[in-house]
């Protein structure tokens, strides 16, 4: 019935509850054994893994170069995507499984884990309703990406600029239908449609160091056949797109540099770098104090992981100049 | 992680059962009585429920008229929204809760009950893979419509063009970024693009007859305080737009005409009208069976439940003519 009376509902929490269960499904299907990569050199680095997410609400179109590859589960047909590859766009359905509010999310009564109002990256902290964002943060966590439609290969999807983190589970993949979806002139308040020169986000320079570039070489091609680029010049590609935005979350973005001030430098070492407003993981108070466990093998103030090969970076405060400083290819068996 | 490895996964079957739970939890919901009241309807008039459900795979765009309330849970804050009055439009992630193959869908093995394929209407039949279509039939039955934010009024959102069936649960309000979500130059094949009048759902002409605008009228006012719109024009503009298309299923349009010629006028008598493609539920090979009961008070072929208001039309098979016949309020408490 059209002029319907819909209701924000009890699906939520019950949502909630089985993507618990599902998040320890996924954990033992094969194609998500990145996921346990991940959490094997946490334990190893000591929270490293936090350097694992890439912020990224507004990365769809502004990361092109990334790249994912989606797969149906092996007892279902490819005829279920059958015509997919006749667009050019879909989107995709998935759930922010590493969301650090995810246990409390569904272990305390529904609603009690994500707070009505969330610092957002683009007001400098600022707060808004979680649903005037795009926050991976909410009652129901789950995600929604346009992403483009780069092949369909029997079983396996290829897509091209989906901000989503590796291992998600994935609901549901619809066709992008540009009169259906596309409202160019819908409107969004100033501080989402503020000019990128304008915005807290925004970086001065980029640069690679040429160790690190040469390090760079190495980490992907021992990343071998598992890297979902053809080439060394598309992952660079999709470094310089990752870092040319501010991928940290506020807190990390605005407290820690202060805290250096007071603490002296050591207290500047952090390896949460890339962690915080991520697509499925926001620094919670408290937990920046551990991130801010120094890196004692000084490779560099920031991390994160893309395609497999972790980057540390440097980012000057006053000109936020980024300095891309050692690279190495995450371990695994 | 960008460049990630994804798998469309047990995650469905897992939220499937999930929304099952969730359907009997929303029944006790208060705000979503009109989904008992539709029940109720239903084992009055044999069947006649089905006449609730509305086509509305490309109406966010088409069917402006279209009005829905959605109601935060009372425990929840109306903090949640804060910000989302200065946004045009939103997402709305809701579960088509009245598909007929739910049942099917999560009593049986996983993808059991939802082939790769299906017709679609566009193709007069012809089929696609699920993920290539926007069809509420797909493994994991998640609903993602665009909707006008009208206003924001406490723990009220109201919305203007949510092609969304009454009663449905919601998982999730998204504000609408017109620089992440639209992409007007994204490509569909041509059965998506293709022009109004070239497809099989276009309508030759709407007519309302003299006696059926008048029990519009008496059935609107006795809807009162329950109807949501404002004055009985926006209400007869909703039917205008939602009855200028073909909204009766595949299976509806091209198989029932054919049994008429074969088996007689009375044969045409049919009180599933709107069901079939609708947003939440499609006809299913054998159940247009049971549609085929005839309305022993003659009152029209097909049905469409509005804002409360049950109304009864005839499609002219050949010229596509539409005549509104009969309209009555859905009756309640």
């Amino acid at each position: 019935m059209l002029g319907a009376a819909l209701q924000l509902s009890a699906a939520c929490a019950l949502v909630a509850h089985a993507l618990f269960q599902l998040r320890r499904l996924t954990r033992i299907q094969a194609a998500l054994a990145s996921a346990e990569e991940e959490a094997r050199f946490a334990m190893d680095e000591r929270r490293a893994e936090r350097a694992g997410r890439v912020k990224a609400e507004r990365e769809p179109l502004l990361v092109p170069a990334a790249r994912a590859r989606l797969t149906l589960r092996p007892e279902m047909s490819g005829a279920y995507f059958e015509g997919l590859q006749e667009y050019s766009h879909c989107w995709v359905l998935y759930v922010f499984h590493e969301n650090t509010d995810l246990q409390r999310l569904w272990q305390e009564e529904p609603y009690a884990g994500v707070p009505a109002k969330i610092r957002v990256p683009r007001l400098d902290g600022g707060k808004m309703g979680v649903y005037a964002t795009r926050s991976p943060h909410r009652p129901c966590p789950i995600g929604l990406s346009v992403a483009q439609v780069l092949a369909v290969e029997g079983h396996t999807l290829v897509l091209g600029g989906a901000d989503i983190v590796d291992g998600s589970p994935v609901l549901d993949i619809k066709p992008y239908v540009p009169f259906c979806d596309s409202v160019p002139a819908a409107a969004a308040p100033p501080w989402v449609a503020m000019r990128a020169e304008d915005e807290p986000l925004s970086i001065g320079s980029l640069r690679i160091s040429p160790a690190a570039e040469a390090e760079l070489r190495t980490a992907w091609w021992r990343r071998g056949q598992r890297s979902l680029f053809g080439g060394f010049d598309d992952f660079r590609l999709l470094i310089e797109e990752v870092l040319s935005r501010d991928i940290r979350s506020v807190t990390q973005r605005i407290k820690v540099p202060q805290r250096a001030q007071q603490g002296g430098p050591a207290a500047l070492h952090s390896s949460g770098g890339g962690g915080g407003a991520a697509p499925q993981r926001q620094a919670q108070a408290g937990q920046e104090e551990q991130q801010q466990a120094g890196d004692s093998q000084g490779e560099g103030y920031w991390k994160v992981v893309l395609d497999g090969v972790e980057i540390s970076y440097d980012v000057e405060e006053c000109s936020r100049d980024v300095l891309v400083r050692t690279a190495r290819a995450v371990p695994t068996d």
